[in-house]
């Protein structure tokens, strides 16, 4: 017989134990009406992933436990295999697994733990789980298989981060299939590596492999999902992003079609902006515009995720702000149908500089100045999301985060960050994106004027940095691939500018310690997946 | 013969390879003019600790490398034992090990890789290291020495990390002492529990151990040092706290005395204070001083870790603010013989008011209005900071904090945070000791007005919060022991506060990750060593 198998890829929420009950109820009520045999849930579906330390409280740990035995009556009807935490009984070790739960007949057949826990970028799993320390398939209606979690199956490196490789054991029980429950994250390229890594597999152990992933944001985590079915021959089936859903891949015939780069962000970015709001029960969207490519880009992808209508956009010009940036800002308010404010800053500028005018008395104005205008910016952006409860949300890119070239509690303020772990070039490339695909809905002024932060007269970023394509080509073999400065010498950067620029981002790390949480898109994005010292003293 | 073995407990600084080269170049000449056979070096000594991510960096571990290189010719004159980051040899595992070389004679006889890697709270070595897969004694001037780093000597527990537990198998080769190479940063409790499981260790395998610790802060984590040397009998030689030097302990006959708890925070935050200025190469602070008593605690620290001169203090009354609050305040700076400043801010609240006039129009004065005032004060600071120099310095408990009763880039905003690991409650005692310390300096009616944020008429804190001392009580069995609602109940907290005050710390996480980093001085502070989801709902 062959297996009807569901991959129910799903929206689960940390922590939110009735919501996540809800949608397993749901999804297996859906399989059970589609005549599926077995459903399966992705990593720690009961929990929501990541769940970070909420995994140390007891009380947590128990409500993951309550769920699975209200489900265990539910497996008459069909085969169930769900990602828990469940408790380590040996009493050395850390005190949780993480498991994949095997139900059918109303019991609990098999808990399978996983066995390699990733432990670096995003990841620290090993804070919380102890690794598996047996292998064994799993068997349903007669057909045994191999039953693993996530990284299980991503130690196929020529350079291995595990000494141990879990498929290889479980491979000479001679399973008929194998299944894999995730909570691998997106990145713009990884829907890609993810497919390798499972066509290698099944090419390598000569078995199908069923595949289930979340969908959905957690925080700076995006979720694209991904889930399918892979033949030994490399066969793709019924792979799917972005969306939630039951599915059962055998029977879709559709064919793959990767969406591109941007196509990904641009997704990504979307999902990463409704989950928060959803989450956390909010659905207006507050931020400053300023006539920038940045701040416009932040803003075309909040109307289309929120609606026009619930995005607050405001100018805050100062003697310092062209007449052609206010007229830009307002140009794309209107090209999105949107609602706008303009609050001049001088008067306020002015007061404080009253202010502080015996304290600084005799000293010339300079950067303190520049970064004044900045945080009232902020300081305005906060009194209306704290008059009106609209979020405030953060218009930083990539490169600025690096240097340093942002205002610590001025420019820098937001809920979350929407293209903080998107280079300044890339910034530019997803507002040409979002162009084709919108229709123009950004004035191409924004897109193809010299960018500037318009603090003084005159002032262009260029002032003081290299041109983007080259700052970001340095700060993306820094950031992203780690190389250091006699490597980037070698690649034929000039070490002066490599000695500078790497010092403005090892200095400005205080400045992203207190940086909002970012939509992460790369492999390596500022936050938590990227752990630097503050008072440390390195190139 | 007995070895005559001197313990090396430095500050290091992370990443600074030749501060810290120096550092060891110097311990090395000294050790030998006091006849010292061999030296040890705390864990992960030459690159600092901790290093985090740089650790990532392929040119940081040459780094390393290069100065192990140097040390090794030395070795002809004295025995030498260090900690470094090595490079796995293995292609499977992690890339690096966290090890300790021993030299001698002009050589490296053995590098020993740490087995159990701590990876909780604010550790994260597993995600950088493999470890330990042989077990084995090292043996100088034919004294064999069981030899281990850190956590390789922790896992004595009842219900313990780790499976395995390398003393156990040092033993087995009847070594004569044991040496352990540590970096065990500060809690109040921490330096007791030290002690303890190195008097188990001793006791159980009845042999010498010698300890080495770091000393000094990096950041949020401060190392508080207390190496030493402990007999089987419990005896214990040499112990010294919050000081740089080569130790040798046989010598030592000065009796033990442990400090108390408030010395032991006091001496932990000056070092906090005086390493974070020092390594960052700045000298001069600046802070808000409100007349209440957090401001009152952490100027007081910054004087005397700073001194006076350094240390600039800025009043800044609003309408709401009372008058004594100001007379305190200046009696304060008066007592310290210190500098301060007065801005009022009613004129920038009331050019904001105007400037957001229209929009508001209509709507009730409350909370925005509130956090205008910190918002301004918070942007005056900074204006302060950027022109003078000074860094700012934040003032928030961890009581606060916890509630999330700050406002985010107002009273929040600092470069890091003296009080943010101390609840109200400590506070206050931290005030009582440094008044005995210090002969009254901080005014008395300070320690016993009743606290309040002064952000409307007659605001008091306790208006909106339970009384600290069943608040702190509630936070310190949630935070630090991670008890849930049931369990809290349970011990006499009423449901409706436990509701409240959970549900209160939970939603603020979106506030601390923002935060400052926080001298760390609890074994539970927030920050790295606390790592809970933003957009999540529990609780």
């Amino acid at each position: 017989m062959t297996l009807k198998i569901g991959l129910a890829q799903l929206n689960f929420h940390v922590g939110n134990f009735t919501s996540n009950y809800n949608k397993i109820l749901d999804a297996i009520n859906t399989a059970i009406n589609q005549g599926i045999d077995l459903i399966v849930f992705p990593e720690l579906a009961v929990c929501g992933y990541p769940a970070w330390d909420f995994l140390e409280f007891k009380e947590f740990v128990d409500d993951c436990e309550s769920i699975i035995n209200n489900l265990i009556p539910l497996s008459t009807k069909i085969g169930i295999i769900i990602g828990s935490p469940t408790r380590n009984p040996n009493l050395e070790g850390k005190n949780l697994h993480n498991s994949a739960i095997f139900m059918s007949e109303g019991k609990v057949n098999n808990v399978i733990h996983k066995h390699l826990l990733p432990t670096y970028d995003v990841f620290d799993e090993y804070r919380y789980f102890e690794p598996a320390n047996l292998t064994q398939c799993v068997e349903f209606k007669g057909i045994k298989i191999a039953l693993t979690i996530c990284e299980d199956l991503w130690n196929l490196d020529d350079d291995p981060l595990y000494t141990t490789n879990p498929m290889d054991l479980l491979i000479k029980e001679n399973p008929e299939i194998a299944i894999n429950l995730a909570a691998s994250p997106f990145s713009f390229t990884h829907p890609e590596d993810r497919l390798k890594v499972l066509k290698r597999n099944a090419h390598k152990y000569q078995i199908p492999f069923y595949y289930v992933n979340h969908v959905g944001a957690q925080t700076e985590l995006i979720f694209d999902g991904g889930s399918c079915l892979i033949y030994p021959d490399g066969q793709i089936k019924g792979l799917s992003y972005f969306s939630e859903g039951v599915f059962s891949p055998e029977n879709e015939n559709k064919a793959l079609e990767m969406p591109s780069k941007y196509d990904f962000i641009y997704q990504a970015l979307i999902l990463g902006i409704q989950d928060y709001f959803k989450k956390l029960g909010f659905s207006k969207a507050i931020l400053g515009l300023s006539g920038g490519i940045d701040s416009a880009v932040v803003y075309v992808l909040l109307v289309k995720a929120l609606g026009a209508d619930n995005v607050f956009a405001i100018e805050m010009p100062s003697p310092y702000t062209s007449s052609i940036s206010n007229t830009l800002a307002q140009e794309l308010v209107n090209n999105c149908s949107g609602k706008e404010s303009m609050i001049e800053i001088k008067s306020i500028m002015e007061s404080i500089e009253k202010s502080l005018e015996n304290l600084f008395y005799g000293l010339p104005k300079g950067l303190t100045e520049e970064n004044i205008q900045s945080r009232i910016r902020g300081l305005l952006l906060m009194a209306i999301s704290n008059k009106f409860g609209n979020i405030l949300v953060n218009t930083s890119n990539k490169s600025e985060m690096a240097v340093g070239y942002s205002t610590l509690y001025g420019d820098s303020n937001g809920a979350f960050s929407v293209l903080g772990d998107l280079y300044k070039t890339e910034v530019y490339e997803l507002a040409q994106y979002l162009n084709q695909k919108f229709d123009g809905l950004i004035p191409e002024l924004i897109i193809t004027r010299p960018p500037s932060a318009e603090l003084r007269p005159d002032q262009k970023d260029s002032d003081s940095l290299p041109e983007y394509d080259i700052l970001d080509k340095l700060l993306y073999n820094y950031i992203e691939l780690k190389k250091g400065p006699l490597e980037l010498e070698s690649m034929g950067f000039e070490k002066s500018i490599i000695d500078r620029i790497l010092s403005l981002v090892n200095k400005s790390e205080f400045k992203r310690f207190q940086a909002p949480p970012i939509l992460r898109v790369s492999n390596k994005a500022f936050g938590v997946g990227r752990r630097l010292p503050i008072v440390a003293k390195y190139l």
